[in-house]
């Protein structure tokens, strides 16, 4: 049939295109190169002896059920944990608003499909998560980007835009916020952003998606409430995951959002993949139950925490002064800034360093208007606390010398992020 | 903001109604019902112990990267594994051409994501597997069903379906078969009508989506290949499932179709759910590497052939002559067609057959234009062996007190299933 499927893939799938990222992790796969590039939680992470407990007495004790297929919503006894875990950041849900979805990626597709009809628009910050804009766009929605700054998304800047967008007859459905150790930005939003963002949400009569995947993994400071907990008009749909916080390849996440959404993400999960799998939220359940999961977190933060401060410290050592970045409290990347020379590409730039044998994420991927070619994200939480050091300082050797080919660099002065 | 999410909802949202047989499954749960409603595999076939033995091999020599995400299209060992266990049904494949999914209604709602724009059509078969139409609308794409007999789709009624639409300016995109041990009906098409099926997909340039997760169950006569090996145009999108072989519970099935769709499929997939359960992945991969799967699958069809046996028996001893039922040479369903008098309606007749505490699931929903309402789905593979002969005897009992009540039958004189 040959060049046939093309015309006839729907128009979504026509303009779907891959994952730099995930093109790129291959790659990175075959080489001896220090990754500061993917999304990965360290496998040093993994709570593997108490999964094997859990799975054992699991397919001892409660084979018949864990094996077969489960509810949709997912299975009460975890819907319940989730809930009271929930209420301890400040969430008060009941179960029914809770559901169980097969990775929090799972619950941004399944929002996109029961909420965003061809050319409805998604406002995002600037960056954005990748496979999230991905997901909106491939039930064709618009993604809006508004900028940051090193405290999270400019909310008089989004209230300007959402103003405007309104006023031209665009039609908004949500605002996709990542408020807590942003990805790939590393910021954090303080309270008083959040309420103002909620109050724009009021105002324009919107949703918020909240993803949050990595709250649970502050290093520095103190925790600040999601926006979902200041949320009293089911407004906010809370997204969160098992991945960071036990390991993402058992593909277990949630989402808690008004009864009236969460039966509708439901029924349009029910036609996706029919349950999460129940044998893996048996294993979510237990390590709650078993009260592993707050013995185990101390340690995940305790390994992050570190490996963030080892970057932080050879960034500040090796980095060139025109090179901006920000400093995360918590979770698993930092966001660099380079000079703006009018040609700086770290597309450009990936090539060299793959050579030297360092890797990262150009930023540009996490735009949807071509932006961003200044910029690169850094995840500091899977390499070796010993390679880290040496990637930076490999990358800022490439930096230096990618900057030294441009005569005059132009600074950002618009909201720059890790200014 | 109560009856305003209606309004947010998108219009494939909108038009979303939850499963009957999910909404059933919760009801039969909570009394003391012989059900032969739902399709859940029997927990007696679950090979537990075996999954004991894997998981903690996999959690002490794997653990790294079995709890970690993986490449979106599945591990490349089981991806190998599969198109090998392929190879012995006739599909001849390369590894790039398997798409590990998670179960296989996620390779339906993907295929439904890459190729179905509004409007665009779909051929099923009448009746037709439930959460599979609902994937398909779930895109807005309509399903045009034609009817079948003992045999299958009636391939000459096909061919003048698609020539009406085609003539009408519809545009079709796939076929979507069931050929094997088929859902509900519980039939199986034979060679001449799979080859006659791909005949006129070629003739009119279609797709086939060739759904197939029963054909390892087989308890009488002998296998037929599936319409994939028939395939020499990359027309097939062939989709099948660990479900039924190993367990639900695990969520993993696969997709086998030319590589530039699987690629399609595969960047589809990043969106949804990032990758399926490395961990699930890894138990299935080594079931099928250790020959566990080549010596348990006899056993799941000895006592699945068993119990399919003591139905046909029981149907034979105690049902009314009037209703006609299909005889299965495997999979997990039949199909019984009562007389039609105008007003029989097997969502009533459940009503008592609750009552009289058997369940079944109405044949209603198995059709997109509210046809089917003297029919109803019988799953032999959960009950108990003991159980059968008892529930079906309740539920001839309904049926002639159902039929008794109506004066004068009128049998269905078009193909009708199961005579």
């Amino acid at each position: 049939m040959g060049d046939r499927y093309q015309e006839l893939f729907s128009h979504r799938a026509q303009q779907m295109k891959a994952s730099d990222i995930r093109e790129l992790l291959k790659l990175v796969q075959q080489h001896d190169i220090i990754s500061f590039a993917g999304g990965l939680p360290n496998p040093q992470a993994f709570p593997n002896e108490e999964i094997k407990k859990i799975a054992v007495d699991v397919l001892e004790n409660d084979a018949f059920a864990a094996l077969q297929y489960g509810p949709t919503e997912g299975i009460k006894p975890l819907r319940q944990k989730i809930a009271e875990r929930m209420a301890k950041k400040g969430i008060n849900c009941e179960d029914m608003e809770v559901l169980v979805v097969t990775g929090s990626q799972q619950a941004l597709d399944l929002v996109a499909k029961v909420f965003l009809n061809r050319k409805d628009i998604v406002i995002a910050s600037a960056p954005s998560y990748l496979a999230g804009l991905s997901a909106f766009l491939s039930y064709e929605g618009k993604v809006e980007q508004t900028p940051m700054d090193s405290q999270g998304v400019l909310t008089d800047v989004l209230r300007e835009r959402i103003h405007a967008i309104h006023r031209h007859g665009g039609n908004i459905k949500f605002i996709y916020a990542l408020p807590t150790f942003h990805n790939p930005a590393g910021v954090t939003m303080p309270e008083k952003r959040r309420k103002e963002m909620l109050d724009i949400a009021k105002d324009y009569d919107l949703l918020i998606v909240e993803d949050d995947p990595y709250s649970e993994l502050r290093y520095v400071g103190n925790d600040i409430k999601p926006i979902k907990a200041f949320d009293d008009e089911g407004r906010v749909i809370y997204t969160s995951t098992f991945s960071k916080i036990l390991t993402p390849g058992l593909r277990v996440g949630w989402v808690i959002a008004d009864p009236e959404i969460t039966r509708k993400l439901t029924i349009a999960k029910q036609a996706t993949d029919l349950c999460t799998s129940t044998f893996n939220q048996y294993i979510a359940y237990e390590y709650m139950a078993r009260g592993y999961i707050d013995k185990h977190i101390p340690k995940i933060k305790e390994l992050y925490g570190r490996k963030m401060k080892i970057m932080l410290d050879a960034l500040k050592k090796y980095f060139p002064k025109a090179v901006k970045w920000t400093e995360p409290e918590g979770g698993m990347f930092l966001w660099c800034s380079l000079p703006d020379a009018g040609k700086t590409d770290t597309r450009e730039i990936l090539k060299e360093a793959l050579v030297q044998k360092v890797a990262f994420v150009p930023g540009n991927g996490f735009y949807v208007d071509g932006s961003g070619k200044n910029c690169m994200r850094l995840n500091f939480t899977h390499p070796r606390d010993e390679d880290i050091p040496v990637g930076v300082k490999r990358l800022a050797k490439v930096i230096e010398e990618e900057l030294a080919k441009a005569k005059e660099y132009k600074f950002l002065d618009t909201a720059p992020i890790g200014v």
